[in-house]
């Protein structure tokens, strides 16, 4: 009897993308490749830097890492204008142009989050029946799985067409990725009833609520988006951004009045060194971003954000991410449905 | 020597609003004109129902107490444009009524709030020079002090000049309900680059940074909104709803956490039973929504909007800040101020 043997998946890292560049970015891929036999990475940026420390880790020969030399990497502060302009030869551009090009199935970078979009969003294009792309990731729950939710930061101003594009898309990526049968899909606004909120999103739950194709389960408020009522919260790029850095904000200061109250009192700083492990598991659980890779979604090609501050666990859970959406064939998917949708509609 | 007479301040009570009604607002009315020996109280609400209320605690004659007869109350889930056309004689709307005819100096509801927000609009009309009202609320802060922010829902589109009047209006409510000099002022962006968010918010910013009277001091985003690196936050009433109660939704998360993980050991249980009032403590400290009271802002009067499902000592909280303002005649200082820095921009 024979294995069947699997597809080979070939993903291209931004190796010098990120806070801390290939420190953090190697050990991740080394990692990937030996967990995930069928996983080949094309590993873009200074080729010298990069065949050093394969070597010093023992995989300077290995099959499934290779090196594609770039001249030039895009720095964490840079506009994103100028990225574009400049940088046609950085670790980030060079991954994306692998994907384009069909060379790599997926691009995983902890880069300058607006570079990588506008970069993206040059190389890539969008796919067709999408106008705008959207940063998507999970976020804890009280519920049994986590709840996805969408734009994170990529579309500023959204209309209703897009916010419905999003819908579709968080649908998707919810049944693909994590497996969910019809997922409950909200808006995120001000308040539950139908009246509240901008237009967009008023006219946005008029054509959800249309279509038969799609879950739609009504408004969601910020309170609300941690209790597991919904699988997928679509919001524009600029609110979404603002509550999952206040939750940042919100987590920091929890901690920090833990911290502060053990600290005053005598049986509080014995309580402080047991619970030591559950505040730092705590911080994680409510960094999403800090962890969890973002998808940018809606494009030609798979692209997965890790975060600029990754350490290598999280970064290995961004190329874990692109992998799974590359065996699920997200984007396709996405297209797909898209299609479906707008016959329905039609 | 004749100790100086205090001035009366005079104070309209919504008695029926609130999710617990005179059960809460009552016994905080009682302790309010126990604790402010100036404070005149006008109770409005079903007379017989306060009466019977009122004899039964023993204050059926008090002096300062005194019930303003209504027929009609606004209930928790009605429209606010129904409302504002069927309910003329409703304990908030006699409130409202009582502060425009100058018998009362503030209103204090923990009603409806998008039907107070209405009605306080209709009733007392905008302050010259400010287009639309503001809801503005202290959060807590990881600093000394607490942070102000505007709008948390009351105006949901908001151009870059509605913004700029906003700006001014948290100003002055920093100066002088809190005391500070010169309040640092931050526009809620996502990012701290100039070239990120709406066009809104970078106009605003514009008109702030031209503006000498204000003391702004650039973007903030979501993370650091709690970091005390700024003092007056200001956005859309979308984005502020939505930003507070994600907080709101993040601190019920963490607080699960904290119980699961302390209930999964028996070390745990025991910490749990001490760290109890602590959780308890930072539930309250991160909904500063459900203690604190509102500001109703930009209105020639001053409202003060309690958390719907407020205790009796938020509603005593509230009424003490609408005290507060009035001693500090804050609607005369925002049009002071209003009219100052548009002179300065001429």
């Amino acid at each position: 009897m024979h294995l069947v043997q699997p597809t080979q998946i070939h993903i291209a890292l931004d190796m010098m993308g990120g806070d801390h560049g290939p420190l953090i970015t190697l050990p991740a891929a080394i990692q990937a490749v030996q967990e995930i036999p069928n996983l080949l990475l094309t590993l873009c940026g200074d080729a010298a830097v990069l065949q050093r420390e394969l070597s010093q880790a023992g995989c300077g020969n290995h099959p499934r890492l290779r090196i594609q030399p770039c001249s030039q990497q895009v720095s964490m502060c840079e506009k994103p204008s100028s990225a574009l302009r400049n940088k046609r030869d950085s670790s980030m551009r060079v991954a994306l142009e692998l994907v384009e090009q069909g060379q790599a199935s997926a691009c995983v970078s902890a880069g300058n989050t607006g570079a990588l979009i506008a970069m993206a969003h040059f190389v890539l294009k969008m796919l067709s029946g999408v106008e705008r792309p959207a940063l998507i990731s999970t976020l804890p729950s009280t519920a049994a799985q986590p709840v996805y939710m969408l734009d994170l930061g990529a579309t500023v101003n959204c209309d209703a067409d897009t916010l419905f594009q999003f819908a579709v898309m968080g649908s998707v990526m919810a049944e693909e990725v994590e497996g969910l049968q019809a997922p409950r899909l909200a808006l995120l606004n001000m308040g539950e009833e139908e009246i509240k909120g901008t237009d967009q999103i008023k006219q946005a739950a008029v054509l959800l609520s249309e279509c038969d194709e799609l879950n739609y389960i009504g408004f969601i408020e910020g309170n609300d988006i941690f209790s597991g009522k919904a699988d997928v919260i679509i919001c524009d790029g600029f609110v979404g951004n603002v509550a999952l850095k206040t939750c940042e904000g919100v987590a920091k200061l929890i901690i920090n009045q833990i911290r502060a109250t053990l600290l005053s009192s005598l049986v509080g700083r014995i309580v402080g060194k047991v619970a030591q492990p559950w505040l730092k598991s705590m911080v994680k659980g409510v960094n999403p971003d800090q962890y969890n890779g973002a998808s940018l979604i809606g494009l030609r090609g798979i692209v997965v954000k890790s975060h600029g501050n990754a350490s290598k666990e999280a970064f290995l859970s961004a190329i874990r991410q692109a992998v799974r959406e590359v065996e699920r064939q997200v984007p396709a998917k996405i297209k797909d449905r898209l299609e479906q949708v707008l016959i329905g509609k039609a």
